[in-house]
């Protein structure tokens, strides 16, 4: 029998709240039938909803709450108004409580990441989370992280986002020792931020079981799929995700746009929309929705706020392997690992002295 | 009669030296007859090139260099072997001693931006380089800068930066009042690292004639062209520049392989493909090619070390049209106008204590 898996869901989170999240929850189950959920949100709302996907019904425990954190609340006033009671917050919550092996919110990233550091607290060891991106590139698909949560990450912290992403990693990939490269400009090692040479140095040093250090790797690698797992700070993470977000969209539209020029152009469009098809599934950004929220006492899922039903589907889908292939406990090990290394090294140096 | 532009080229810099710096001078003065050359470079290789092109042998002054800086010199050790006698350093030096109104190089940037800086120093009130890119947008074309000189940029020196590339777009596109975002990772105004905010703060307030500051910019707004001019540190426009060169190339790839997998598809392909022509030459890097270095006293324009002929003939058509439309006075009447302003409003202050 297939291992049940325990999602919760802030169900009124997102641009259209439960209208999506219903359905695409039900999108989910139904590849997924080893999913039982707890749905958090306005059960008049969700109610009704509910009966459409009897099989979702079925597999979900509705808790009503009051309140919801709005799309455009900042992160102190969500925690003000919304801890203990809201939507977001709940579904937070039944991971800290063991009720849920995992939460998925496609509310607002600031507030979702505010509770769930106050909710979830920070793992032993780890000062600050991380947000892990999916990427796709040219050979599959890597893991880049912090896009968005650690502004400024410093040495210690870069190390830790690679023991994060690689434990990630080796549960959404099945690779052993994935290998894991720090963002920086150029790859000489004189280039570059002191904290990214510094984390470059002790990785290197570290010799790590759970890791292959790569090295440096510049913007362009992203793409290429150089490593398995890229690791950088929260700020050059996020401009570098939204920027070549906006790059597909803007060749998406010359793309448009040249093929409607002309008459043999639009033949040849119909003649290869097989083609265009596929480009456009492996472009949708629906593909790759969902970023995991890593480095806190549980896994939080943020969904895109603005994404449809089959978006919403995968982002409950990349939840539901992230708790199945047991991430939680191979951070842990892995920390444990580092670690003890580090300990090991200090002892064996204090003792040559 | 056209107002002549002397340009300086470090005719051995880039991956291919000589063999593409020629042909691809001789492209821009066929279509910029007003440019005069001088060219630094190994005389034994240059002369017989220049003997293919009889007009530009004609505008060129060629001056034999023993010294080339290798694409692989480091910045230190390109100063320490290069200085007073490589094709680079002598290139720049030209622009120092007023014989040539800009300086093109295709050699390494490291090395191009260190000489540059020694020799040519940053101007008064400027604390530290930029590197202005051209990006290609969904409206048309902006430009990026910092993309890499300074990692780290302070609040003071993004505002430098606003006024470096404001200047560079009223010079560039013909815009009066060229409007100028901050790149940060969110719209709100609590996001984002302490200098972007501070930068905005203040430039929000100073209110300048020379341009008109529209606020922060998300790394998709790279690519919608947003604003004319997107400021942002070294390390993130790197990052985003090159992330932003290695999605354009994935797609491209997928695009390849999808027009190629089944016979209609390839019909099609056929059919569209002016369309497909259309839309790589939209897509080509070589049209944007030549970083530009802003900030000291004098221009230095960086080309592409892989480039080819055509390539390299756009930077120096860009190095033409900075020069001709007089970007260094326009930049330094900029600054006089700012800091005039920051000084009266603190005059004005004290006055009415």
């Amino acid at each position: 029998m297939a291992q049940t898996i325990r999602i919760s869901l802030d169900v009124m989170g997102g641009d259209a709240g439960a209208e999506v999240v219903v359905p695409g929850a039900a999108l989910a189950l139904e590849r997924h039938p080893g999913i039982t959920f707890h749905l958090y949100g306005d059960e008049a709302i969700v109610a009704p909803l509910l009966e459409a996907h009897p099989a979702l019904k079925q597999a979900s425990t509705l808790h009503h709450c009051d309140v919801s954190v709005a799309m455009d609340a900042k992160p102190s006033q969500a925690l003000r108004q919304g801890r203990w009671r809201s939507s977001m917050w709940r579904a937070i919550e039944a991971v800290k409580s063991g009720e849920a092996d995992v939460a998925v919110s496609a509310g607002n990233t600031g507030a979702l990441m505010a509770m769930s550091k106050f909710c979830l607290r920070t793992m032993a060891n780890i000062e600050r989370p991380a947000i892990a991106a999916i990427w796709p590139t040219a050979r599959g698909e890597s893991i880049v992280l912090d896009v968005g949560a650690t502004i400024g990450a410093d040495a210690q912290q870069l190390i830790d986002f690679a023991l994060l992403g690689g434990a990630m990693a080796r549960v959404l990939f099945g690779i052993e020792r994935p290998t894991v490269g720090l963002l920086n400009i150029g790859v000489e090692e004189v280039k570059g931020l002191e904290e990214v040479r510094t984390a470059g140095k002790l990785l290197r040093e570290a010799d790590l079981h759970s890791l292959s250090y790569y090295g440096f790797v510049e913007g362009d690698d992203l793409g290429k799929g150089t490593v398995d797992v890229v690791v950088t700070e929260g700020f050059a993470g996020n401009i570098a995700l939204k920027t070549a977000e906006g790059t597909a969209k803007q060749i998406g539209g010359y793309l448009r746009s040249a093929m409607n020029r002309t008459w043999r152009a639009r033949l040849g469009y119909l003649l290869a929309k097989d083609a265009f098809d596929r480009l456009r599934q492996k472009m949708d950004p629906r593909n790759v929705n969902g970023g995991v929220f890593l480095g806190l006492n549980g896994i939080v899922i943020k969904s895109h706020g603005g994404t449809d039903a089959e978006g919403f589907a995968a982002a409950v889908e990349l939840a539901h392997d992230m708790a199945r292939n047991d991430l939680m406990p191979k951070i842990s090990q892995d920390l444990l690992h580092y670690h003890r290394g580090r300990f090991a090294a200090r002892d064996g140096s204090e003792g040559d002295q």
